[in-house]
């Protein structure tokens, strides 16, 4: 078993770099990072909500999604990036609250497909309200093999 | 069996309603609907995209999400609202084109429970190349029981 | 919230409905249900195992779905049924044991949809190893309206 | 591209291959195959039923994972091995037939990551009725590797 632990380097490197692209334009920010766990928090607007008032399913599934990535990124070497398989996720009620919180635990360790799960909940007058559970399969690929894939075209990358 | 119709106003009313708060910010326009099937599409920004150039699977969940979930208003009563109970989504490779299409249809038309399919598409130089299918689990929920439920707190609304 | 726990003449009646048909032809025994809760278990022979000497996956699926519908038969009223609406496992290892045992718990309590986890554990020289793990999404529908529909065809039952 | 064909050997062993253990156990019988497609038939008895006199959930979701996971082996190299990664399946109405039929195809052609659907009939009266769909994330891993990890205990396969 490696070193189950990350530099204060590292883990302020994943703090910073879940904030970017569509992750920064949704307003997710990152809380904490510890080896195999992930935690994220956005602050509700009126751009998170649909028709209803309600937030979105796509603000939780995309919370949802890529925090259990960045859950995966604590445990594989630097070298490697991250790609979603596949997830699925549940929601288990409307939310409706001023913020969201997402914490993502890795629960299948290996060198190239990791697992995770991801739990959302509604931030209710300071109280955590579960609204929606994933589960998410990754995949750990060399980043160089990865940024060839993205001059190419119509090639798939993972696998 | 009803009327496999909609009304034009039916129609017009669906396309408008699709394009409202995240799904509005996010850019995601409707482009077609009709009975059991609904069409959409995003023009690509800076936005959308990951650390490494990629579409977000965020966006793909999402669009894949709601236009099942409007695929599935097309065949309800106008009384009715739609819920997404839950969404599987397999990415099948790297997006990084200019546009994305996703295509839904409902696969189970229930009076209740409604499981809808979406196919996104990445546009290239033109050409469709498939990136991501979900399959939806969507409940059709009297509008007025889903607004009451948005005023209390803590309650599940579907189900 | 209504009374949260069983008759012991009502935990009877589930452990000996759980072993029945498909499932008795399994081998899978119910070993416990409390509220929201059940736990089951399977000796493994060569029925259950694959080509390559592994338990096959449709083992633990059905171990995992069938076990998340009885954790949901726990929390309705006698007179509902429970049909599987949609699940999703991930594997996260060969198994190869001589056991498998399977605990479920709702973690989502709707009158209508409720939603469980399964939890599938190999058991190697008495101790358990975590193979797999699901989410189930269930409804509880009259067990009245459900004998209807056998009767008939081409019904959709649940919704 | 490769040759998009299988020898009349290959198509064989498949076929054969298809049809041990819990498979055989169940009864499940491979029907045909061809590069990317496969499909498999079960005359159903009173084994495969559950308490409501319903076909059990669990046959249909070990079809769908069996299926799809002989739809991988038609499109990899003889000496890989197919293992399922996870699957999701909907149960689109209650199946009640007297057989089932399951029509599994690949939808995305990975070297080690590979993507199938299966749908799944129930034949009443002669006519096909689909009850159920799944999506599965398969991975091709070498024959040698998997029988060497069956050998230890605790290992990871896949990944």
């Amino acid at each position: 078993m490696p070193n189950r632990e990350m530099t204060s380097e590292r883990v302020r490197f994943l703090m910073t770099d879940y904030e970017r692209g569509f992750i920064d334009f949704c307003g997710l920010k990152a809380v904490k990072a510890q080896w195999g766990r992930f935690q994220a928090r956005v602050d509700i607007t009126a751009n998170h909500r649909q028709q209803d008032g309600f937030i979105h399913a796509g603000v939780m599934a995309t919370m949802a999604d890529h925090t259990a990535g960045y859950s995966a990124f604590t445990i594989v070497p630097e070298e490697m990036q991250i790609l979603t398989i596949e997830f699925k996720i549940n929601f288990l009620r409307p939310a409706f609250g001023d913020a969201l919180v997402c914490r993502s635990q890795v629960i299948r360790e290996g060198r190239q497909v990791i697992i995770s799960e991801s739990e959302v909940f509604d931030i209710r007058q300071g109280e955590e309200v579960p609204v929606a559970k994933a589960m998410v399969t990754l995949m750990a690929v060399p980043a160089k093999k990865l940024r060839d894939s993205a001059n190419r075209s119509g090639e798939p990358t993972a696998g």
